[in-house]
């Protein structure tokens, strides 16, 4: 097989693959939605292909995987910053989400696509109100997404009672189960939210349909304690007494926690997504990111949804995530450049339980992937692309997006949708939201 | 008077003056070198110039101040991460450092204001090698910048002996007196590489000359603890003994300071530069700003040197600004954004003495500016502007640019050098710098 639907040539190829190849000259070769080759440019040349893209020079990578998210919560930027949680939750962030409804959603979801896809982003993970129109936004911008409808033990907006829940869970399975972008996931929000049939029934969905289950954990030392109290444990040992510690198991957030909680995610290959900006911004607490890699634990990064960041740019995730922990435990080697830039993409993708399909470029995997220009001064001279990756660039520096096959950004122009349009509408919306504080 | 060379208009105007006034529909008129009117665009509407700019709803602000950095540290950017310190500085910064020459030290000085403009930075201060070659760099570039020759015990790459490092500072004094840009600092490096009679000397140098006098100040416990070793006193204890502190002292970093050196500080009216990316990088530690703040000590931003940070974008220093402290106080409400912002602007510039010259939009001060486009996904919906100048924007949200009344950046393009061949420049030296490790 010589031929391609796309080959992109003379590029520094950073594979991801488990030796970490770095290829100076390179090409990668796409036929359908798959990646058929990766390799030197000059090993390519033979190719034909409909569609043959110049990186010049820039890097071709892996797009970044976006572990965890509230997409919609774009509605919410920069509504309310700089208090005590609290009063940011009642008196703001509450009042704005009970004015939502499926079209918010996925307007705001659809906006996100746009943040996440001009960033760098090519999957991303979600837990929100009426997933179903966070599924169909990201399958109209075209972006990989893992999508779950968050349960808990009070009504929901959508759904209403936590039964009915379940039946948007299993009826979200069923809809999406053949799509090539969307995975369902069952995201029950938390262990302080849902009780502990909740919490095991949820799992029981995700054994027989063989997904991911995505839940808040340890977020906080108050959550740790308000858990302590109820129940005796940790979060974490909470779950392990349920049964829930399970290798698809994503647990977002892990601030706060023992040693032996440490020992248990470890024990049970539970996943973590680490979102350090949105830790800091509500001042949670920095997660012992290092002590968990040191286990073998996999962790992904996140922005968590924007209204605590306020921004989904990836990029700027991985250089705090690498500067965040050297400071932490004053030693400047935790953390290295590369390290970073595994969990934000391979490592990411492992903890969705997408590990075999994206997260690395090899042939057979999908073509999800990323051009960075580097013909800027930012990024001048270089030395180590992994470096300026993490510590230099932007996710502005990225040129072309490619998705499951399908070229959805280049030039820094979106292809998939009507961006100014996806603008406009949250724009009204957030005049509806305004009103609300 | 009611003719201006141009006219910026339709546009949120941030004046950062000390009501820290915002116009919500507002235009700047410029005349000279001067902000000749601040105000809504309907009064300024019968303005005639020769030249109009709409910002299209965009955000007029003042340019951002890097207080501290090391500009042609250009040409190590990515050159050796994730190391210990003096592994760092031993086997690779110096080692590359000892092939500098001016002509060098310009082109990675022009590449870095390149950078600066781009990313919305208008003034900047810094301290390095061969500085006569960073104020030409930054003269050509438009750029405003305090620079001064960096001063230690030992011989210099550039001047040689200290005694002669003094010559060239009173050299530079007098070539650039009359500089519209430039100002002249006296910048010894650091308590530890300058002995008691050096610092009194460069003390009464700014004494005698009215300028700033800049150094390294408590980046490090280590550094506290050598001196200590050394003089039995703190770093800032050891400058009060020397009678340097004044409020024409700038100290870059303040990591490590007790309440002592602190209350000397305050009570000096001394000013600090806090460069958070760089201190987490290098695993220094977290400077205490929200205390240094209570005490009324102003603080300005600065990057430090872009091989320890590795970019020279004050957007991202001030969104880790404000998400840095929140984390370590485990405080969500300290640093909000109105108090970073300030810090990046006026504040940054009452530290370089220059508060009366630049840093906010007021008639009589310098035509120093920006104009940030806010029709970005990532900047959709806008609830408060100074939330999404620290949360979410990024520097190349900056489209436009002004300097002392020119402009030098406009639309993205910078207008003032040949930015391909800075570059070219710079990878070649690039070149020469890697042989070196």
């Amino acid at each position: 097989m010589t031929t391609a639907d796309i080959l992109i040539t003379n590029g520094i190829v950073l594979t991801m693959d488990s030796n970490d190849s770095e290829i100076a000259n390179g090409a990668v070769a796409i036929k359908g939605d798959q990646i058929a080759a990766v390799g030197p440019a000059a090993d390519l040349a033979p190719w034909k292909a409909a569609r043959v893209i110049d990186a010049q020079g820039g890097i071709i990578m892996p797009g970044l995987v976006n572990t965890h998210t509230h997409a919609a919560m774009t509605c919410f930027r920069g509504l309310a910053d700089d208090l005590p949680l609290m009063t940011w939750l009642d008196e703001h962030i509450f009042p704005a989400e009970s004015h939502l409804d499926a079209r918010k959603v996925y307007c705001g979801a659809l906006l996100a696509c746009a943040e996440m896809i001009l960033s760098g982003t090519t999957c991303f993970c979600d837990m929100y109100l009426f997933e179903d129109a966070v599924a169909q936004a990201a399958k109209d911008a075209g972006i990989r997404a893992v999508v779950g409808e968050v349960l808990y033990d009070f009504p929901s907006p959508n759904y209403g009672p936590i039964e009915q829940g379940f039946a948007y869970s299993e009826m979200l399975i069923a809809k999406w189960q053949d799509d090539p972008l969307i995975t369902i996931a069952i995201e029950p929000h938390s262990p302080y939210l849902c009780a502990p049939d909740l919490l095991q029934r949820a799992f029981s969905l995700t054994e027989a349909h063989g997904i991911p289950l995505v839940i808040h954990l340890s977020e906080t030392p108050g959550e740790v304690a308000a858990l302590k109290e109820k129940y005796g444990r940790t979060p974490v040992q909470h779950l392990a007494d349920l049964g829930l510690l399970a290798p698809n198991l994503l647990a977002c957030h892990c601030v706060a926690l023992t040693a032996e909680d440490i020992a248990l995610l470890a024990r049970f290959d539970v996943k973590v997504a680490h979102n350090p900006e949105s830790n800091m911004k509500l001042a949670s607490g920095i997660a012992p990111i290092p002590q968990l890699l040191d286990r073998g634990i996999c962790v992904g990064l996140g922005t968590d949804g924007c209204a605590s960041n306020n921004n989904l740019d990836l990029f700027q995730e991985m250089d705090t995530t690498a500067k965040l922990h050297k400071v932490k435990t004053l030693d400047p080697t935790v953390l290295d450049a590369r390290t970073v830039l595994r969990m934000a993409t391979v490592q990411g993708a492992t903890a969705l339980g997408l590990g075999a399909m994206t997260g690395s470029l090899q042939p057979g995997r999908r073509a999800d992937l990323i051009i960075v220009d580097i013909r800027k001064p930012h990024l001048t001279p270089m030395y180590h692309p992994a470096s300026h990756l993490v510590y230099a660039a932007k996710g502005s520096d990225v040129t072309t997006s490619i998705i499951n096959g399908r070229i959805v950004m280049e030039n820094r122009h979106l292809l998939t949708f009507d961006l100014d349009k996806a603008m406009e509408d949250v724009m009204r919306i957030a005049a509806v939201i305004r009103a609300t504080q």
